[in-house]
């Protein structure tokens, strides 16, 4: 009795297995017809992972509500000024992923990172030592940026995008007015230089009202990003690059989003003396150097 | 050379590997600390399996991207009345997978099937012999339901939902006006039955002006649902069940959302004679019978 209990059970439970699988294998069936190759073949591996997962973890009907909710909310709190679905693949980690398979290392090419939910195409352009805060609040930054090829050959004309939070943690966007701020491009001269004032950058969270800053909190991850200046650095002939430069000394190692890479921290020095411009300022500032090596390809 | 060569791109390509596996641990590790067991669970599995996914497919930046834009847009076109992520779970076969894992078959008990995204709470009560369809167009049809225990045992009192498409293959609630018509909710009476007169189920496309839509489209998969009609029946001391039943004889093999279970498909027998209840019907009519086994259990 209690063997024939124990048969029926495992048979049971081998249908159910069976049953399972079956399901998996109809639904990758479905797209067997997808005209484009590597889209059946993302949507076939999707399939399998999707269904693994919930088979592994044996999802109930209230989590996956839970996570139709969540997405629900995601989208609902997207616009274009609040990017949730690439802050939730940011603090998944799979921003990060996708670049570190993108961008295997390659000599000395500068290192990418995450782009993060705030780039804005078209920020003002900037001349040589000019400055991109734009009246945005914070400690000054002057910067040296040298754009070169792998051989060390300079690169005239690159186009170098910079953008940053203001030291109360914001971005221009995240503020309710209109206004353009700690944003702006350079184009870099004949030495393939650029210089400029930014803002020296300080830790902030990311955004933490909606469903991600949600998931942080139930899961005690720390919503804090390494200070940071973004960079997008692009010229025809070259893979456009998109990095970071993080502030070496500050805490790292609890990057929201996995975006630190040891190469990209920099000494930002900090003075109270003379600037390199002259320009006074009422207080202290820093300064930094970003060499950045791009790699020869197609400009994104 | 040449041996030396490929030494080093395959020391390259280790390096590169362990780039990727290394920052799939540090997202995981970052999870360590989440004090609800099972959301760590859930996190660490998903974490797993979507850096796994992304990996072994090579995912592009600008697939990436169009994943990121996919789920905006999923976002943007889902309300109150639209439901574009439990639609996306519907066709990726993710809604019935986790119906599967949660609804073991267990001897008699009548098989679970998708609720879909048009469920709605709250619909109008019904007369034993009244008419779910309040008016929306098609071919009237004659519906008996039993609700019974695994035992035989009528469930007097049972709460039967009842919902569908009309002939135009269009819910209510996809309707510009407020109208509430084809669902409605019925009491078993004493002896555990319900009838009442619903519509015909008909072939109908899932939504498909919208993300999903495209997507169906891309891989050359059909937007058709096999004709059915939904219930969701309850009663206290029982777990909920959530089925349609589907019509026999009509196309089932390419169920959009891969709803269909054998057990389920039940013959809908057409007539232009005389109604079981003397009603005079313009045309011809269906009748239908679904004999239901709820399992004991928390009612959801």
């Amino acid at each position: 009795m209690s063997e024939g209990g124990s048969w029926q059970r495992e048979r049971a439970h081998g249908d159910q297995d069976e049953r399972e699988r079956q399901l998996t294998e109809t639904v990758v069936a479905s797209f067997a017809g997808t005209p484009d190759e590597r889209l059946r073949t993302l949507m076939t591996a999707l399939i399998r992972h999707l269904h693994a997962f919930a088979r592994e973890v044996r999802l109930t009907e209230s989590e996956w509500a839970a996570a139709i909710d969540f997405l629900t909310e995601a989208g609902h709190i997207t616009d274009d000024k609040r990017q949730e679905f690439i802050l939730l693949s940011d603090v998944l980690g799979l921003s990060m992923q996708t670049i570190t398979i993108n961008h295997a290392a390659e000599g000395d090419v500068t290192e990418s990172t995450v782009l993060g939910p705030f780039f804005v195409a078209g920020s003002p352009e900037v001349e040589q030592g000019g400055d991109i805060a734009f009246g945005a609040p914070g400690e000054p930054c002057w910067v040296e940026a040298s754009v070169r090829d792998v051989d060390g050959r300079p690169i005239p004309g690159a186009l170098l995008e910079v953008w940053q939070a203001d030291e109360d943690g914001l971005y221009d966007v995240q503020r309710p007015d209109d206004r353009t701020a700690a944003r702006g491009h350079l184009v870099a001269d004949g030495d393939g230089e650029c210089r400029f004032w930014a803002l020296t950058p300080t830790p902030y969270p990311i955004p933490a009202d909606g469903p991600v800053g949600r998931l942080l909190h139930a899961t005690a991850r720390s919503p804090m990003r390494a200070p940071h200046l973004h960079f997008m650095v692009s010229a025809p002939g070259y893979r456009t690059l998109v990095t970071h430069i993080f502030v070496a000394g500050e805490s790292l190692g609890g990057d929201s989003v996995f975006g630190v890479r040891d190469s990209l921290v920099k000494p930002f020095l900090r003075s109270d003396g003379p600037t390199p411009d002259g320009r006074v300022v009422d207080g202290s500032w820093t300064q930094v150097r970003f060499d950045i090596v791009l790699a020869a390809g197609e400009r994104d």
